[in-house]
């Protein structure tokens, strides 16, 4: 079979790949659906909540690491990842924007489409709305709007007493790129590489776990840029300082075997990105209620009023130095 | 004074250059204002209108043949040009990715910002969210939020008897591209000329038209692809047809001028895109009433029942070969 290319299929046959999996969108409150020059529905009451994010071919992902349908479930996930920062909120449209190189084939677009639509899927979203152009490399810039009547929970609502608390490991993803950038995708790995691997191509956004307890959280962020980041963010914008137990922070029997030095597998749970774990503050009061909802969760530090962040192990005071990726 | 790039001031500065433009969004119903994982509000009950757009360095536009602010107003004016496609919609937010090289000084990114702004302003808008990538060429994916009480004109209502309008001239913006291709930007050009190019720099979303209009229309579009396209896709969505008099389309003195073969008008006029104005369809009873309100309204044809559009030119049959923008 011959394996067209987006160049002769064209605009329309491109948008068309997209279009047939997602215009079953059988929700009634869509007034214009998929195609037409705006998508429109009536929100029913519902609050809003959009989030936006890009993916850039050579400086998020390399093609050869990942498989297209990976890559468009990531695009998804890793959007909706913000979505689930804001507490109970259910992701409901996204938004697609493909920039395309003319000869990229029309099956690559066909597994990314499956990608979206798996992760749409998941989280019981549709595709409703995007834009295609031309580019010389792959460009996915999502947008994804979600719909809630809860309480939305901000980054700077943190308060002195505060448990910080996080719902899984981290720096299995960043270890994950680590190998990718060392040894390729055909390496022959561990078991325990590959779940790294796998962690860093094919996460999982914490929309079900946010919709359990952010009815409890004072203050409530994701990790997309890595653990120190989201303490810092959570810490300035709420005005509040922490004290950071490092001996506490979650990290995987895997991510332990494949880095045996615990600093560096520290480094990458501290400063590594794209676990896309929620991190959170919560009353001390209701700490354990978190945990019999969602038994994953950890707690690696206390809010106080200092303003500033210490971070501490075996009880002893550590001077750390931010080294995690600069985006520009 | 040392220009900086967005390498030496970081994400952060370059996040802030735009926040602090966009800040003082004082809306009522924002639940949570730009900087923290989603923008959200509360929709008071009216239907929600979405878009996305795409603008690519050397693909879409070239750095040295507008300014920063003209391109910045351009990302915004084209986007909120599909709100307008829908009706009588208040275009309400604006989310921004940018995808910069490092090396962007950071000057370009303040002048962008205004012209964001700029646009913004003009159409009681904010700017409430969006994501900064690295980039090897300048990326502006705008997503455009609005609301709307009101009817929503979809492109699939045209109804045979029905008059086609168009809200302005056509092919200015193609012809001033053409030009800028032709001969740069720092060739010197007559007033006609400059006109045109002003045109393709410069565009206006015709927001205002739509809201003054829409009520009484059965269908419409914008045409970002140009006239012909948008015909063709106001006809099949409609499933009707139309024949069209290609003397009835408004083409500008300067284009005239310009381009003094009226043939090679005519073509800019079809097949060149850009020129965001509206094509709709109105019952020829309320055609002189939308003129009234919107003198600028040309009446170029009529929709019938054939499934077939037919152009005439002096009331004789013209064959027409689509001849305009491939986007891949």
């Amino acid at each position: 079979m011959k394996n067209k290319t987006i160049s002769s299929i064209g605009e329309f046959g491109l948008i068309n790949i997209i279009k047939k999996q997602f215009s079953n969108s059988n929700s009634n409150n869509v007034i214009v659906g998929l195609g037409d020059d705006c998508f429109c529905f009536n929100p029913q009451k519902n609050n809003i909540c959009i989030t936006k994010d890009m993916l850039i071919e050579d400086i998020h992902f390399k093609k050869e690491w990942t498989t297209p349908q990976k890559l468009g479930e990531k695009a998804i996930e890793a959007t909706i990842s913000d979505i689930a920062a804001m507490g109970n909120v259910n992701p409901k449209y996204a938004f697609i924007g493909l920039g395309m190189p003319p000869t990229t084939s029309e099956i690559f677009v066909k597994n990314l489409s499956n990608g979206f639509k798996k992760a749409c899927d998941r989280h019981n979203m549709t595709v409703a709305g995007g834009d295609t152009v031309k580019s010389d490399k792959i460009i996915i810039s999502v947008t994804i709007l979600g719909t809630s009547k809860h309480k939305l929970i901000k980054r700077s609502g943190a308060k002195p007493g505060d448990l910080i608390g996080v719902t899984n490991t981290f720096g299995d993803a960043s270890a994950g790129l680590f190998l990718l950038r060392k040894y390729g995708i055909k390496h022959k790995y561990s078991k325990e590489e590959l779940f790294l691997i796998s962690k860093q191509n094919n996460p999982k956004a914490r929309i079900c776990e946010s919709q359990k307890i952010s009815n409890h959280l004072n203050s409530l962020t994701d990790a997309s840029d890595g653990l120190y980041i989201s303490i810092d963010l959570l810490t300035k914008e709420s005005i509040k300082g922490a004290n950071i137990n490092m001996d506490k922070i979650p990290i995987s029997s895997s991510l332990r075997k494949v880095h045996k030095e615990y600093k560096k597998a520290l480094d990458f749970a501290l400063f590594g990105g794209e676990d896309y774990e929620l991190v959170f503050t919560v009353p001390e009061a209701k700490a354990k209620l978190l945990k019999k909802l969602v038994p994953k969760i950890s707690y690696i530090g206390k809010i106080n009023s200092s303003k500033k962040v210490k971070y501490f192990y075996n009880d002893k005071e550590q001077k750390i130095k931010y080294s995690g990726y600069k985006h520009f």
